[in-house]
Parts: structure tokens; C-alpha cells; sequence
């Protein structure tokens, strides 16, 4: 039998585009995949198909499998002979338990390796405009767990030291607890003017940011609806946002854009739309041949709510898309709210012929033309 | 003209395979690739053969290129509708001056995307074994420059906070200050017996690891001539490692390896050698052909006293390596103080008829044999 080994692996913040070469490597020979809330499922994809998954995670506020639970499972597997890749969002020693699972991997003897990931505590403020350090602003960061009650009699956290002994302060797990955060920091000498934000969904098209005060923070979040799980961060550089703000300013910023094409084009379409800040759905079959299993299409049209734009990039696309709404029963009525882009004359008169008139339809038939018209849009919605 | 972008990009602390999936797609698009001290030139190797790479950084004491012209090379790039990607060790948010990049770039109306890396303050301290956090250990770490001399007047650090106020401590780029910081620490209230750990060269098969306390890592650092660069981190996870340590107490941890194969063989070898912690160097032509440039065997035969072992994989590998001696006015006894392995009892042959006796010979003749061979011998050295 060959040997089991355990690779504790961090699938990074949100984006899937950072995890690390060896996480993919890793999850590329992996026989069994334990996961808890995963960022982004895309990640699972990159196994084996015949790679066993397991979830071991929780939604907010319900019950978590016991961590001893997961540790046994862990050697358990790994005693198998299997090659168990441990799969945690962020890093899985940066408050992950990664270390308490090393842990009991070590006291069984079962071999293990442990894959870095890129941690929410820098990544999600940069992905916001805030590095954590900048000179002449922050010469020091500090990443603190918020999950424990800052008003627990034996707090872990020295909240009289803390409050001014590091430049950024970044709380992880802490939205439950901001009231208490900001009062603790206010009552030991950080000035109520300190600039904070509240990041949700972070590195993600669905990146939501609330900047206040030490002051303000909590009406603010309140205002907004935040809820958790979200990262703060608490410090001068937060101010740097207003100037280096770069993902969540980008034209097409987390608008959903269903794309009716042909795989082997979709692609690049797709590509553009992501770098300009979009989350694109693709509909690859749509172009080819008669769908034969629809079920992509079904959902989509099913949900034509969840999304901004629908670009039709050919008149086959336009036949198709109108079938499947006709099978479902449904018919042009349906596109209500949604703003439709046409990739040619062409295709806008079989939309014409459905009595859609395109909102938009490029000036050149290419890529970049139509992200060009569809920036300047007012695509709010 | 396309319009320029300027990606920055964090390439991880020193293991190659620790860039993100993101931070590869940058390089492959990249027309110019501006890096300093590079922490392995393989990334470079990425990049389209015909992307500009410009060197800016410095060895340890020499100049460095003033951080105002590697901005406005970075504008003037830019502006001339290149894609720029900005490599730099670790992340280039966390004290990498990514920051003052990025703001020169907004001020300059020049699109960027930031890529997080992985920092060496996480990742460098996971592979000597020690998790930034633990249950029960840490439940909050801070990052520092330890680039500052403590003793200046208007120090940006508030030792007195800072030495108690958060649980474990990692200093960057600290290490020509250790005595001052370990003497503020002590001074502002941290114990002296507090462990210290002090690693060099951390992701990568060089790095080593210095422990030791608040009150003797001074001297122990002193004891091992470890010179800077250097991760310092502080605080009771560095107990941990006994436990926990993973990366360099493999088989072959730090172990440099000759393979004298062809290149479609000798990827699998050199992939397990490794994972086990070697550092193997692949001859790639040497079965093939009669070699036409033999540049590369050239050096490695040139730089033998740098390996520990040499293994031949076939007997054509001995002719060929051999040849190439003897060319180079050298004979078998240009092997003294290697230890040589043979892949079968034919290569074991082949080398006898040069006079060199194998010192391992796998029972088994397949990679998995000659490593489990090699794990079991004394190979220091």
C-alpha cells in the first residue's frame, strides 16, 4: 500500500485565481478533498473527478463539525494510504486550526506538508485599495482574531496594549463583535477619528466596502446591511483607499452577463468581461447543435433576475435562447429589467423579430467593441 | 495604440511554487517585467521569451535604484502601452512599497491591478514548522520592519505596546537590529525567555533555522554565521517546531542531486527526489544524442564538489558523462568525496569499468527504490 499524507493546503481569499501552483498540484493527486465553507467551488473542480469531497464546513451560525471530528478523519484517511489534500479558505495558519491539525498529524506520525495560501488579512484590503503598510503611514500590521468577546473576563487579547501598539489593525471573524472592538480601542487611547473599513465578500465580484470611523463604523455598517462574515481594518492607510482604489471601480463591476455563445469563442469574450470587473455566465452549447441537455440554460433563463446583461453573439444563439424560453413556457415578456447587447445587425434583427430591440449593439463586431459600448453604458441594476 | 496597465505582483517568499495562478497569467502577458532581488529566477522563465525583463533591486549592501525612478519607469512603460508587471518578493502590500507604487500609478491616471503573494511572514515560519497562530499559543500575530534601528529618536514603533501587546511577533528585514530588538523587548516587558526563531533562506532548500530565546539568540545567530536576510519571529508558537516541523527534516532535505537521464524520464525522478527535499539538477541530453552543446554538463561537472550525489540512470549516462571528463582533461578521480548511485546492475557495470564502485545500487529498479535507497544512507555532506 503506499503511504497517506496530508497536504494542509489554503485556497486563498476568494478569488480562485490565488490559490498557489502547489495548492493546484496538490489537488491534482489528491484522492480525497476535506473542505469547510468553501470560497470559491470552481477550486473543487481542479481534482480528480473520482477524488472523494467532503464538506466538512458550516454555514453561519450553524452547527460545525467538532474539530476533533475532522482531525481523526484526517489520519484516518491518510492511514488508508490516500493522499488527503486538508482544503481551508485563506491560510491555514493564519487563525485557520491548520496548526491544531498538524498537530495530531504529527502525534500519529502521519506525514504531512503544508501549502501557504494567500491570507483574507492582506489580500481582502488590497483588493479594496488599502495596503496594510505604506510608508510614512504603517510601519507595522497586526491580524487578531475578533471572534472572542472582548468583554470575556480572561480575554486572550491585551486590548490596553494592543489598541495603540500596531499601526493596522485587522480583525478577522469580528462583525459579530464590532461594537466591542471599536469601544475597546476608543476606551484604550485609539483617537475615535481612526479611519475603518468593513469588507465583505472580499476579492470577489460581489466585494462590498463600508469606510467610517472608529466613531461611526458601527451605524455605518448597520446603515448598509452588512452582515457577517466581513474583515476590518483599522488605520490611517484605510484613507488610502479613495486613491488607490482599483477593483471594485472598474466599469462593469459585479454585474452578471449571461453570454450566449460557442465555447471555443466565449472564452475570450468572457476574459474581457472578467478583467473589466463582470462575472461572466457562460452558455457554451447554445451555438452548435440542438441542446441536448439544457439544464445549464434552464437554470439561467429560470434566473434571469440574477442578471445586468444578456449578450446574444449570434443569430443561432438568439433561435436557441427563444426556444428554450417557449419550452419553459415563457416568452419575451420574460427579459423585462434586463438590458440585452447584440454582437451584430444580424443578430439584432432576429432580437428585433422576438420585439426586443437591443440596447446596445457595437460599432465594431469585435470583443472590444462591445465592452466599449457596454462601459460607458449605465448598466446600474 | 493598446492602452498600458501596470499589474503588481507579489512572487511569494522563495519556493517557486508559492506564485499564484493570477501571478503566472500576469507574467505570460507581460511585454515588460521590472523585479528586484529575485527569490528564484525560474519565475522569470514564465514570461514570453521576448518580454523585457529589468533588474532594479540590489544585492545585500550595494545601491539600490532610488524608488522614485522605478516609479517613473513604471509610468513611462506604461504610457507607451506596455503591460508591465511589477514582480516582487513575498506581497507587495506588506512593507514592499507596493503602496507607493500603486499611489504614483493613481496620481498618473495609469490603470494597475494588485496580485497578492504570499508573504514570507506567514509561509517562511510555516515551513520551519511554526504556525503564526495556535489555539490556546496565539491568537493574534504582527508583522513589523525590523529595518529601523530602534534606538533612533522618533522611532514609528511603540516598543513598550508592541512588546506585549500581541502574541507572536515577526520581524522583517531585522536581522542587523536583532540586538536592539531583542533588548527593547525584553526591556518593555516580554520574557526573556520567550523563543525566538530565526530562519534564512526561508521556502527553499537552503533555509535554516536558528532557535533559541529572547536572552540567546543573539549569540546563537552569532554561533551559526547566519547573515541577513532573515524572517525573526518571537513568541511561544516557536515551540511548536519540535512538533510540527515538516520541510527540512525530509529525507533529502537540502541535498543537491545530479540526474543523468533524458529529460522525459528524468522529470519523474526529479520531481520524487524533490518532494523528498533534494534539490535535483536534470542533464537532459546526456541519452540521447551525441551532445552538441554541452554547455550545461560542462559547469555541473566543472562545480562537482556542489552535489551530494550523482545518479546514472542508464549506461549510455556514464559513456556521455565520461566523455565529457576526459574532454575536460578530468578523470574518475574528479569524483572524490560524491557519492554515486546506479539505476541497475548494467549502469553499476558501466561504472565499475571507469573504476568507480556504486555506493547504491536500488534493489528494486525503479525511482521509488532508489529514493527509499537513498532516504536510508548517510548523505551528509
Amino acid at each position: 500500500m503506499k503511504a497517506g499524507k496530508v497536504y494542509l493546503v489554503g485556497a486563498g481569499p476568494g478569488d480562485p485565481g490565488l490559490i498557489t501552483v502547489k495548492g493546484i498540484e496538490s489537488l491534482k493527486k489528491a484522492d480525497v478533498i476535506i473542505y469547510d465553507r468553501l470560497l470559491d467551488e470552481r477550486l473543487l473542480d481542479l481534482a480528480a473527478p473520482t477524488a472523494e469531497r467532503i464538506y466538512v464546513g458550516k454555514a453561519v451560525g450553524e452547527h460545525t463539525r467538532p474539530q476533533n471530528e475532522i482531525n481523526q478523519l484526517l489520519v484516518t484517511m491518510a492511514k488508508e494510504g490516500k493522499t488527503v489534500v486538508r482544503l481551508k479558505g485563506g491560510d491555514p495558519f493564519v487563525l485557520g486550526r491548520g496548526g491544531e491539525e498538524a498537530e495530531v498529524l504529527a502525534q500519529n506520525c502521519v506525514p504531512f506538508e503544508v501549502v501557504p495560501g494567500i491570507t483574507s488579512a492582506v489580500a481582502v484590503p488590497a483588493y479594496a485599495g488599502i495596503p496594510v503598510t505604506h510608508r510614512g503611514l504603517a510601519s507595522s500590521f497586526a491580524v487578531i482574531t475578533g471572534h472572542e468577546d472582548p468583554n470575556k473576563e480572561e480575554s486572550s487579547i491585551n486590548w490596553e496594549k494592543l489598541a495603540t501598539g500596531v499601526d493596522t489593525l485587522i480583525f478577522l471573524m469580528g462583525m459579530k463583535n464590532l461594537p466591542e472592538i471599536v469601544s475597546k480601542l476608543i476606551e484604550f487611547g485609539r483617537p475615535s477619528s481612526t479611519p475603518v473599513a468593513v469588507i465583505k465578500e472580499g476579492t470577489k465580484p460581489e466585494q462590498k466596502t463600508v469606510v467610517g470611523s472608529l466613531q461611526d463604523i458601527v451605524a455605518k455598517v448597520k446603515d448598509n446591511s452588512l452582515i457577517p462574515p466581513a474583515i476590518i481594518i483599522i488605520g490611517e492607510v484605510v484613507r488610502l483607499r479613495d486613491k488607490l482604489r482599483w477593483f471594485d471601480n472598474r466599469p462593469l463591476f459585479g454585474k452578471r452577463i449571461l453570454v450566449t455563445r460557442a465555447r471555443h469563442q466565449a472564452s475570450a469574450l468572457s476574459q474581457l468581461l472578467a478583467e473589466h470587473g463582470a462575472k461572466p455566465i457562460e452558455l457554451p452549447s447554445i451555438d452548435i447543435q440542438p441542446i441536448a441537455d439544457s439544464m445549464e440554460l434552464d437554470q439561467a433563463i429560470s434566473n434571469l433576475k440574477g442578471y445586468h446583461w444578456i449578450i446574444f453573439t449570434s443569430t443561432n444563439g438568439v433561435a436557441a435562447f427563444w426556444q428554450q424560453l417557449n419550452d419553459l413556457r415563457l416568452d419575451s415578456r420574460a427579459m423585462f429589467g434586463l438590458q440585452i447587447g447584440a454582437i451584430g445587425p444580424a443578430t439584432a434583427e432576429a432580437l428585433a423579430a422576438n420585439g426586443v430591440t437591443p440596447d446596445y449593439v457595437p460599432e465594431s463586431y469585435t470583443t472590444e467593441g462591445i465592452l466599449a459600448g457596454l462601459g460607458h453604458r449605465d448598466i446600474a441594476g
